[in-house]
C-alpha cells in the first residue's frame, strides 16, 4: 500500500510536469526511468484526447523510445531537429539537491546515469529551452549530492582511457570502479560503445560539484559525466504521503534586478 | 564440499588441457569463464617454473586479458600474429554435445556466448590449429544442443537489424529475445557495440545445428552466433566425482583410411 | 554533352523504377549513389503531386537519409517497421551480371559497397519483398562479376579480425587490401565502427560467386560482404545512348511450372 | 632538392627530440604523421644499437602502431600502463603558436587532429610527464592559432549530436562542417566510431583559445577537440634551410622563483 502511494505520487508529479510544461506543437525531450513511464502515459492520454496536436518527441534511451513508439507518439532524433532546440525536456534523476541564495532557490543540481544513459540524457537536457526533473522523494538530498546516491557519479569513458581516467579521479579526491553488470562478461558497455566508471567523491556541495564537473569535462577520455548542475528550471518530487514537492529556480533574467 | 569437489574437477580438467596441449614457444588462445581461471593458473605456474618459455597468449575477453596480465603472461591481439595461426586455443563452453559415427567420436558441438563474447571467442577458436574445450559436467548434453542450456543460442546483431533478425529466427523455427541485464538501462551492448539475441530452437541434433549455423551466418545483420560446430578436437569435463571425462575426435586425416 | 546524355539515361532508369514499383502506402527502401538521387527526386515529385500518399522510406546511408529528409519524405529505420517487410527497395550497384538458363534471365548478381555501406544496403535489400537495381551502363558485366569492377568485393570486418580475414581470403584464392581514404589517418572506418577489406578474386561466374559468398558469410570476423547474389528481381540501366536496358528475372513461382 | 632539405630538417628535429628526451627503460608515447616516421626510425636505430634497452611504446594511431611493430619495438596500450604515466610523448602537430610573457616562452599551443586521431593523441599527451612536439616550419604560427592551419579545429562528436554541436560552435562565434573524405560515402568515422567537425574560429590568440577549449570540453556530445594548449614543454621544428628551431617553455617550478 505504501508502494501504491509512492506510485501515485510519482504519477502525480509526472502528470503535473506534463500539464504545466508541454503545449501543442512542442518538441519534447523524454527521459527514462520509472517516473518517466507516467510522463509518457500522460503525453499519450492528452494526445489521444486531441489536446496535444503535433507533438514531436526525442527519447534519451532505448526504453523511452520503445515507450513512445508504443504509445503512438512521433519520435525523432536530435539531429532531425535541425537548428531548433527542444521546447522542453522531462527526465528523472538519481539524486537532486537544491542551490539556495538568501532562501531563494537559484539552482538545482542532479546526478544522473545510474542507467548508463547520461550522455544521451545530457544531450537532450542541454538542447532544451527548459529542463524539468520528475522523481520520487528518495532522490532528494537537500544539502548536496552524494548523500542519497552513494554509488558515485557515472562517468562514460572511451575504453582505451579507463585507467588514466581512474588516476585523474584519484587526483580529484575520488575513487572509482569500472561498472560491471549481468548479461555479459566484463564491463558494462554503453549504447555508444564506451565504458562506465562510478566515481565516488563523498558528499559534495554546489561549489565542489561545479569544480568537479569542470575538471571531469576537461579530462581526456571522458565522453560525459552524470553531474547535471544548474540545468533544471523545475523539479517535481512525488512524496511518500502522495503529495508533490516542487522546486522552481528564480528566473535569472529577473533575479539580477 | 560438493562445491569443492567440482572445483577440484574443473581444475583437474583445465590442468590436463594445458599439460597436454601447451608447449614452449606456442601462441595460445585463452578463453573466459570459471574453468579458464584454472587454465591461466596452470599457464602461470608452469611459466614461473621455467617450463613454458616464450609463450604468447591471445585473450577472448576483458576478463581473460586481466587474468593473463596479472599472471605476468605476454598478451597480444589476433592482428599482432600477422600471418600465423594460434597453436592452440583453450576455452569453456555453455553446452557440449558429441557427434558420433559407428560409436566413434567424429565431432564436438558447442554453444558459447552466455557471456556475450562469442565473436571474440569464435575468432580465436577459428584461428587456432587446435581448439580444446574445458568445462564442468553440467555442460554435457550428449545427444544434442539445447538440453542443458535452454537460454538459446547467443546471436550478436548490429543494432539496426535486431527486429529483422528476430523475424528471420522465427522463419527458422525459433524464438528470440533481446538480451537485457543489470548495469545499464535497455539492451546489453557487446564489446563491439552490438546487441545480443538469445535464439531458442529447442533440442537440436547435429544436422539441424549445421543447418541453423549456416542460415544464421548468411543472415544480414548477424555479426556472429554461438554455435561452435565441429571446431574442437578435444573436450575435458570436470565431473561431479572429481574425475575427468575426455572427448577426443578421430584424427580425420587417418579416419578415412 | 555525352555526360548529359548519361545523366538523362540515369534519370530515365530511376524514374522507370519508381513508376513501376512504388505505389501509395508502400514502405520503400532507398539506397545511395548518383543514380539514387533521381529516385529521391521522382519520389518527391510524385508525393508533391499527391500521387504517393503515405509513403514511408528507409534509407541505406547518411547520404540517402539527408536527401529523403530534405525532400520532405517520411524517414524511419528498419527496426521501426516492426514485423513488416519493406514493399520494395531501390538501390544502385557497382557492378551487375546476369544469370541465364536457356536464354531466360533467372537471376541478377551484383557487387555493392564501393561506398562502404554494404551492410545497411544488404539489410534493406534482404528485408524488401522486391529489390530493384538502378545503374548506368558502365556497371554491366554480362558474363560475371569482377570485370567492370576490379577493385574487389568490399568486405566489412571487425577491427580485431582484419588480419585473420585476409588469410581466409587468400585461402579462397583472392587477395585483399585494408581500405584507406582521405579525411583520416589509417584505415577507413564504417558507420558501424568496422574496417573494410577489398577482396579481389578476379572474374567470377555465378557458381563461383555463390561459393565465395557462402564462404565469406561463414568466416568469423566478417560482418557483411558486398556480393548481392540473386537478390534483385529487376535491374534498370541507363545506357550511353539515353535508352534504358531492363533485366527482369522470371517469376520463380511460375518458372517451375 | 628543397624537398630533401625539408626532409633532412624533419629528420634532424625528430632525432633531436628522441636524443634529448628518450632514455632507457622509459615508457614512450609515439604520435603519428610524416615527422614521427623519423622518431620511430631513431628509436629503432638506438634500440638496435643497444642504447635504449627496455623501452615500451604507446602509439596514438593505427599508423604509428604499424610503424612501431615493424620496427620491432614493444607496443602496448594506455590501460596496460596501470597507474604509471608515460615518461614522455613525442608527436607532430598541424599548427603551433608560442605563448610569451616578457619575451620568455611560457607556453606552446597547438592544433592537432587533421588525421582525425586527436582523441588518442590527447590521451597520450595528457598522460605523459613531458609532451614534445616535432614538426616542420610550415606548422609555425607565432602569434596565434588559425593562421597557418585554416581548416579549423578538429572536433570529435558522437553521431547523435553533430547538429547540436554545430549550433554550439556558432554560438561560440565559429562555423563548422562535418568532415567527409574518400573511401566511404557520407561522413568520415573515427576509430572510436564518432564523427568529425572542423570548427573554424579564425585567428585566435592564447586567451581566446583557452576560452574556446574550455567551452568545447564542456559541450555535451563533444568527445575531444584538437586544441592542445599549454601541454608541450618543448617543440622542435625542422626549418626550410635544414636547421632546427626549438621552443622550450620555462620550467614553471623554477619560473616562480
Amino acid at each position: 500500500m505504501s508502494q501504491s502511494l509512492v506510485e501515485q505520487a510519482k504519477k502525480a508529479a509526472a502528470f503535473a510536469a506534463v500539464d504545466e510544461f508541454v503545449k501543442s506543437g512542442m518538441k519534447v525531450g523524454v527521459g527514462s526511468g520509472s517516473t518517466v513511464v507516467y510522463v509518457v502515459n500522460r503525453l499519450c492520454e492528452k494526445m489521444r484526447a486531441g489536446e496535444l496536436p503535433n507533438i514531436v518527441t526525442v527519447p534519451t534511451s532505448f526504453q523511452s523510445e520503445q515507450l513512445l513508439r508504443e504509445a503512438g507518439l512521433t519520435v525523432c532524433g536530435l539531429n532531425d531537429l535541425g537548428d531548433d532546440m527542444l521546447d522542453v525536456a522531462i527526465d528523472g534523476a538519481d539524486e537532486c539537491s537544491v542551490v539556495k541564495q538568501d532562501d531563494a532557490i537559484v539552482g538545482i543540481d542532479a546526478i544522473k546515469g545510474g542507467g548508463g544513459c547520461q550522455l544521451q540524457e545530457k544531450l537532450v537536457a542541454a538542447n532544451a529551452k527548459k529542463f524539468v526533473i520528475v522523481a520520487d522523494y528518495r532522490k532528494i538530498s537537500p544539502g548536496g549530492l552524494g548523500v542519497a546516491w552513494t554509488k558515485g557519479v557515472p562517468v562514460e569513458v572511451v575504453p582505451q582511457a579507463y585507467r588514466s581516467v581512474q588516476r585523474r579521479i584519484r587526483l580529484l579526491g575520488g575513487s572509482s570502479e569500472l561498472r560491471t553488470g549481468s548479461g555479459k562478461a566484463g564491463p558494462v558497455v554503453t549504447d555508444n560503445g564506451n565504458m562506465l566508471l562510478d566515481a565516488v567523491f563523498g558528499e559534495c556541495a554546489h561549489q565542489r560539484n561545479l569544480e568537479l564537473a569542470q575538471a571531469l569535462s576537461c579530462t581526456p577520455g571522458i565522453v560525459e559525466h552524470g553531474l547535471f548542475l544548474d540545468m533544471a528550471c523545475c523539479a517535481f518530487f512525488g512524496m511518500q504521503d502522495g503529495s508533490i514537492c516542487t522546486w522552481r529556480t528564480l528566473d535569472r533574467s529577473t533575479a539580477s534586478l
